[in-house]
């Protein structure tokens, strides 16, 4: 019943959906959200993606690992506004030693898209900040997501 | 699949349920939940309270009917961690003519109690920001709630 | 010039000032300061009270102490508006041996009294989250504030 | 002495400054500033920007006139830390009709160089959304800018 994974859902081409409920914390003066909460939604699905392969960041922390976005690319197209239901995907599109490169689209249930995201996301020490290769068990996951 | 509302759940007791993911976006450099962002969870828990009665937000605001919190009385028993899965409880303690008192609860999986909440929200016109009484609709649904 | 500190004044009775002006990021789709939001605008002038007596958080940290918001009464009067420049107010009201209680006040330009908070702040080892005594630093330098 | 305009300053070549303090508000379970705040930091320098020119975004508002983010491309070099004292500054790169094309960087004490960020503003009809020229007061000012 309480199950914050259900509701998740992956398209035949490997592209992962994470569902996003528009909130008032979301929003500004202008009545729509706020564009920097937008990359909060994109964050949420790309976590999402990585639980879907098993893998959660907690673990990664404790084991020093951690991820940092090293560019951004986004496009706003159209407002979401409070109360809309979004849902954001996730695709990875390249795959380097110590990064990863996602596209992201945001839609709403009208299936207009309203921004979309090139993220490159980093791999890093935790405590020193510095790059270092993707954890095999990150990359394992990766492999057999695409094999499926 | 994709559906926002499939995750929320009523006790016999009439207490609201919904569940909450911890992400990166609501933590600090302390390791844990910013203490401020128990707010945002408190309040998404109690808008899907009201949407669970068949009423929103946004169709309130263009009614220029809104609603803000007066009071609030928040004690921090135990931080929430990256990854948790919290549940957030909402109550209606007190309903006035022109406010409603609600308790709240945050608790996590492992049933641990990590924030009580007890929160004065006050309805008021958009345009001026004046006290107003609660809308019809609305006193309508929780009573019909109340009975049921 | 680019002096972050100089903006911020104590009055005769002793309680310190720290001015925040809102911006689009504070507001919500009701065209006010979203309530947690204040929340942010009080720690913000708690840090800078601190810092004010020569202590600094990440410093802090690196020495495993941090601190958590225990317990929290907020009293939201009127609401603050994009642009608006505020005034955050900053007492401590009591001292124990591992936590402060502050009285905090928030008001606009016109002197109108927006909100009011008193927060109890726990001193804690930041790796395990557990009380501990507020460092000697800390307390010498409360004191010396105290007499001068 | 509670002044929050006495800390901008502008560089021979026309570059505007802000300065921002990070509070642990900003900061992630990384220790770091997370990704989507240095975005409130770019806003905010860009609103003071404009607020140096004379103008607001309050009474942009009244007259139905808002601002929206039409495209971002950030890079992220190097992290903000708790407590850093950092400096956003924002250049005008183009103008168009209906947009503005803004420059920034956002640097710390040492002088590093955090992020960079290429941020395409569209003025637009707040109700509608729909794209609308940039006021004439808006452009004046800028013109006026230009030519001091």
């Amino acid at each position: 019943m309480n199950d914050l994974t259900s509701t998740s859902f992956a398209t035949p081409d490997g592209e992962f959906h994470w569902p996003v409920r528009v909130y008032i914390e979301d929003t500004d003066a202008g009545g729509i959200v706020f564009y920097a909460n937008y990359l909060k939604f994109m964050e949420r699905a790309r976590t999402e993606f990585v639980r879907s392969l098993g893998l959660n960041l907690r673990e990664g922390l404790r084991d020093n690992i951690s991820y940092v976005v090293a560019h951004l690319d986004v496009r706003y197209i159209k407002s979401a506004l409070l109360d809309d239901e979004l849902t954001v995907s996730v695709s990875l599109a390249k795959q380097g030693r110590v990064y990863m490169q996602f596209d992201q689209k945001i839609t709403n249930k009208k299936n207009e898209l309203l921004v979309t995201g090139h993220v490159k996301v980093a791999c890093v020490e935790l405590c020193t900040g510095k790059p270092r290769p993707l954890p095999e068990s990150l990359i394992a996951a990766l492999n057999a997501r695409r094999i499926a």
